[in-house]
């Protein structure tokens, strides 16, 4: 376990997670004893020990097939299908993972947006390369992915011939109903599980996430094996030596107060990615009933210069969370200057990570004077372990601190709307009545 | 000009513009009359006609030379030196522009943070490939761009000699004085203007911006003559025909009602960065004196898919203003499946942009209906002409609504602390007798 979290800037008295104790514990219960509303979605919390090691064997055995067969892999996916994978990776191998071809091939992600630019980039990206295909759906009929796989199963068609492209698609979907087993039953696809019991924001450890992840070369087996440790770790019943359970009290206390809006502030471009799984992952299980703290992520010292001035000075309704990485990857010492020109000498030869790491102590320090609460969460480093412990650290906290809040943390309904609203616009049969009505509405924008 | 906004879905009565319109027109007043505070800061107001000439003519001819010499320029800024290029970079040219080599070097940003780990992925993207460097600082004692500056021309240095390296750097910084134009002056470097009389996050269409975007292939040309139209039209001091004006009146009245974060929504991946470049204008404009509206951005339907659950149905304090394209540059329609296998024929041949649009409308409609207001701004395309229009129409907005709410808005007194702190911990020669008191603060860290 590497995890650490201080709350001791969170501007906490000294009785005050005394105080929620009860709280915390009974969400706690809530969450182990799987006795809350969502609670059939609780196959996350003990996938470490539970998952399917055939399948993970053959995950591993897909990756390698990819790997040997392509310079790119497509991964169709939006939500959970898409952030936790591209989170992973760029966790490990950095922003620019894709264009330094350290180990596994490149990985893009398409069928997350609708933009058609951006759809027409990717296939410049690929250009004459080959390249293979992830799918991932539950259904096979969410808009975006589903648009997505007809481009790019027609290109492998016309590429690799009707057969070919057969070995270059790989599907993970409902175990056993749904328009896309259907079509892989058909074709003879290789498929991939998306779990009954785990939701779209959970999932990035089971194969949605895992075969994008070990495609791109990441070590799986480390994955898991940071993710079974924090299972065990979290199962820890007492508030006081839980990580898990103290950030969800310490957040809840936060949300009583008035901060409204947690900041995720992280010092390595490599984490805004994760940044991003975690907005998923706070907003849609909190969000809801007109109830949630409003989760939002930052690169520091990047945006020191830009959304700092506010969380410094702005209005008092702000947290910060900061994740920080003990140990850099590359030691890089500040080269010397004999002319000073910059008067930057009293730096010279100290290692820009410790810089860094100067910069987020004054930054939390500052921030903490200004009136902005601080927690602060510290991992070892950047590696597979890490991320699969995280990912497991949030998802556990999170479920407590929902169930705190008294939502169903495990459902997303209001991601439904705008999907309704889409349909009924562009004519999808089943959605027809709507349709008048709104197009009434969209008079206003005219 | 082809702005246009529409506050139909923002959930005002029909009294509410007018009662505020004396506010407005005042704040307005107050910025085309210089009379308010940090006037002297007001030197972007006009710039589309005082602009030097000479020197922009310098900054065409620069990035020509760079386009000769490199294949890459790293661009080493931080804040306002670092966002506005950036963003109208990916504007332009996508968020994968570097990699798909249209037109222009590859434009790759240093110095906008102290992570080692970013610093050496620059280095290896790089490789062996021929760059040069601009590095924009007004003072040029910056920590972040001093520090990469360093490492920058120490590899100059090594690989161009002295000497070569010389043609090889580029420097924007200021007119006269400070730590970098006595260098520049001293080695011959090339420089460029960071003028006294704009700040940082209005800087983009100065040299600060103008040079990294003209060598990474944009047309600086048709990006001043957007802005020059913008300042044309956003002249007018009549509320109702002025939509600068309107956008400052409505995002004052939402924070009157509470509505305390707006979210700048996309649908095109382009506009990341700029909605970066939104976020430091508006946060560092208005966030101080503990007021201020805070900004988020986000980018939809992939968000739609992360905090789009919170927008539809979490705590009601947001505000979504949509940042709409009517124009994708791009038409690709939605193959035919005869298997209809995803249900999706009812879309076969339907352009992925008119799915784009239904998607963006249906939403709209979703998020008025679960309490969050819209207000939706439309741009033409995502040209060279566009970004300099929409940057003008966003910095005279923020202008007034800064005044509206009884701020200097061209000020960033926050942004010190962080970096006092830092100085502290560091040992900078000036800042000894902070260093021990935080460092005994920071032993509640361990």
């Amino acid at each position: 376990m590497s995890i650490q979290l201080n709350i001791n800037n969170a501007g906490l008295r000294a009785h005050e997670l005394e105080f929620v104790r009860p709280q915390v514990e009974a969400a706690f219960k809530t969450v182990t004893e799987k006795s809350g509303a969502g609670h059939e979605m609780l196959g996350w919390l003990d996938l470490p020990e539970t998952y399917d090691r055939e399948e993970f064997a053959r995950i591993k055995a897909a990756a390698k097939r990819i790997q040997a067969q392509s310079k790119v892999l497509v991964a169709i996916g939006i939500g959970g299908s898409y952030l936790g994978a591209r989170a992973g990776l760029e966790f490990v191998k950095g922003p620019f993972g894709n264009q330094l071809g350290e180990k596994g091939v490149e990985v893009y992600f398409a069928g997350s947006n609708l933009s058609s630019d951006y759809l027409q980039n990717i296939f410049d990206v690929i250009g004459e390369r080959d390249f293979s295909v992830n799918v991932i759906s539950k259904s096979g009929t969410t808009t975006e992915p589903a648009v997505a796989f007809r481009f790019f199963k027609e290109k492998l068609e016309a590429k690799y011939g009707k057969e070919g492209s057969k070995e270059r698609i790989y599907v993970t979907t409902d175990a056993k109903k749904g328009a896309l087993r259907g079509l892989a039953v058909a074709e003879g696809y290789e498929t991939f599980v998306v779990p009954d019991n785990i939701g779209g924001r959970f999932s990035c450890l089971s194969a949605v996430g895992l075969l994008p992840m070990a495609a791109g070369g990441m070590d799986i087996d480390q994955v898991m094996q940071g993710c079974a440790d924090a299972c065990k770790a979290y199962a820890n019943p007492d508030l006081m030596s839980n990580d898990a359970m103290k950030y969800a009290a310490t957040r809840f206390i936060m949300l009583m107060k008035g901060k409204k809006v947690e900041i995720l502030a992280s010092y390595e471009p490599s984490l805004t990615m994760f940044g991003e799984w975690y907005k998923q992952l706070m907003a849609e299980s909190e969000g809801k009933d007109n109830k949630g703290i409003f989760p939002v992520s930052a690169n520091f010292t990047t945006d020191l210069h830009s959304i700092g001035q506010f969380i410094q000075d702005g209005s008092r309704m702000l947290f910060e969370t900061v994740l920080w990485v003990k140990n850099a990857k590359h030691e890089l010492k500040v080269p010397h200057d004999p002319a000073n020109v910059d008067g930057l000498n009293f730096a010279s030869g100290v290692p820009v990570a410790e810089i860094n790491e100067k910069a987020m102590k004054g930054t939390l320090l500052a921030h903490v004077d200004g009136g902005t609460p601080n927690l602060l969460i510290t991992i070892d480093r950047l590696d597979d372990y890490g991320f699969g412990e995280l990912c497991y650290f949030f998802w556990k906290s999170l479920a407590i601190s929902g169930y705190m809040i008294g939502v169903n943390p495990f459902n997303q309904p209001g991601v439904e709307a705008y999907k309704k609203n889409m349909f009924a616009l562009l004519g999808k049969p089943g959605y027809e009545d709507a349709k008048g009505a709104l197009e009434e509405r969209l008079k206003s924008l005219s």
